[in-house]
């Protein structure tokens, strides 16, 4: 899924890391990532790039999938807390690299038991705006039935 | 306060527990849990089965009053931050079991110790919305008074 | 129970509002708060001092009774994680103030739904210690039992 | 990989879902989880329950696998902070149901963009006990090289 | 820069040492800080007083100048999460003790490496609020520059 | 303080960004951060090298001293909590760029009015630890006095 022909995590330019990291940010988060990025320009476009050269080292590497690695961010921003905008970039990249609405809300069922349902509720209702927004509520029988 | 005849957290299906924690979140949490429950329905109604199972195996414990439960619960609120919605939920609850306006905010006053002043902070614009929409303000001269 | 004749929060030097306060946090805390204090004598007794400043001015306010801030203190201390040494002070304290070991369990059973269980696993487990060591172990049939 | 012949989360009495989730426990935590059981028994048997109970109910249900669900945890202990001990239960579930201790490793890689290098570290440190203790130290290649 | 004249954290009355509180809060924090200190008094009047004193107790102390201490603050504000509302005081207090925009944004760069992007991210939009409203935006090219 | 001739951040390989963040590393933290990236060899050296990157990029950015930076990430892992092995690195880290024991003190006596006392009380014992590691204690009659 990820742009052919980038060379990442070797000999490369400051500019190049960057180039790379912002191709792999518009396939994962897409518009919701660019965002981000805009609003950063005037105020703290270091951050910004710094952001990209993360996702280019880090979510192009071949130990952990995509999706893999959306639950594992699901988790964490949940845990956080506070992270509301950040969920919805994500629930959104969780979408994009094929999780399903279903799927998305179980995880934030799982993790209930593990930070409590205030930050689990939280996480719920910024999921719903993401999926609201992209036209899939309500979500099938499947979540809807408690087995 | 909790429903008569309710026989918790013994032999029962997983619809009379349901069915009896929503009638404990109504003794306690009223319109405001209720709310939640409704904005689940469509995207995550499992979430809010766990919450109304939750509530009933644990609320109607005697081991604890209602009104001792509330006072752990908003120092937890209070403290884990970005929980405002459930702040307001249980700010409510804390009114509707007995705490008075002048105890939530000597709660709040408590917790700047612990959590410091942002979140104790944080935790009385939640409770101040909270009076203000049940016509409590301005609270009585015991708060205002120094000592 | 706290020290009477003591004229706190009105016109008095820093140290008498230090005194009154070591006053107020050896009725509350006794011997674990006093190794705190001693501990950070060579390298922090300001914040010592500001500790019991502020033991002296919040806790013996009338508002709130020492068994009901010590609820709120459970549950803060839950919610932070990473608290433990602060927990088994405060266990120790809810002990002093009156709320048995199985209010202590029941508390932090309750803290489970709002924290999630690793929270509430962690400070059952500090406060196993102070019960340990103040030889309460094991609790009665009334927490034992599940109803 | 669950039990059979279970009908979890239907019609059953507490002490079948309690039941139930003893073994769901035994087959995703092992030995680790049976120690933080026996650990309880003496204090707060209840909430040992819950986490049966808990257990029973969200782990097996079908709408994500054990492995995701693990993906999910690490990403939260990881996040919350404090929760060492539960992350080492976590490693070990996360090795029991296929996760490969390079894929381990790379989730808390990706952790630290979310949640920073001391939360990374940490748990990285706690998986490294794990590791040790099962004697999969060093990992093989494909962990060290940067590519 | 704080009003002479005063005793601080000598022999004073509790008034004294809100009053002066309240000169130190005005000097550091301006406008920002007397709305906060405003909208508590109809509700939380005593932790108003609580937060003066404490600004008054530890804010003139010389043993970290004012410029140091909100550095101290930016980042615990930026790590505790959920603290838009005072980081954004806080930014202007920064702005008020000689710490220049770009030293503000460089500051909150920094953090992300200790507490993760989303909680950088969400205090550079909190910082880029303020800078908005006071004019300062865009930023000069030393902080948009990546070197 | 930082390797004269390297050329950071702009054109250059994956290994000479880590070779100058390693000598940025031991600049700042001295054998306590080589003992953190030795713990990483056999686990994790990907990690190991994400902070060193990390620290060659931002550490050695001129928009901020390097004291100037140990004070925000004191703030930061005091409010973090659960940081206290990243926090002795630190505290070593801030006494290596020119911060003295009474000013480390009195940022974390700072902290507790925005991260609460427990926060405040673990990061000076982890002070303490450093202290009484390089011979410092006790501090000297400034940070004991009041005034």
């Amino acid at each position: 899924m990820f742009p052919e022909g980038a060379a990442p995590r070797t000999s490369q330019t400051r500019q190049e890391r960057i180039d790379y990291g912002r191709s792999v940010l518009d396939a994962v988060d897409g518009e919701a990532g660019q965002r981000v990025m805009r609003a950063l320009e005037d105020v703290a476009p270091v951050l910004g790039e710094q952001v990209l050269i993360g996702f280019g080292e880090i979510y192009a590497r071949p130990q952990l999938s995509p999706r893999d690695r959306q639950l594992v961010t699901l988790g964490m921003l949940t845990a956080l807390g506070g992270c509301e905008p950040q969920l919805e970039v994500h629930v959104n990249a969780a979408l994009n690299v094929g999780l399903t609405p279903e799927e998305i809300v179980e995880a934030l069922l799982h993790s209930s038991a593990y930070c409590g349902f205030p930050r689990a509720l939280n996480a719920t209702f910024a999921a719903k705006r993401v999926f609201e927004e992209r036209g899939l509520l309500p979500l099938g029988s499947e979540a809807a039935s408690a087995q």
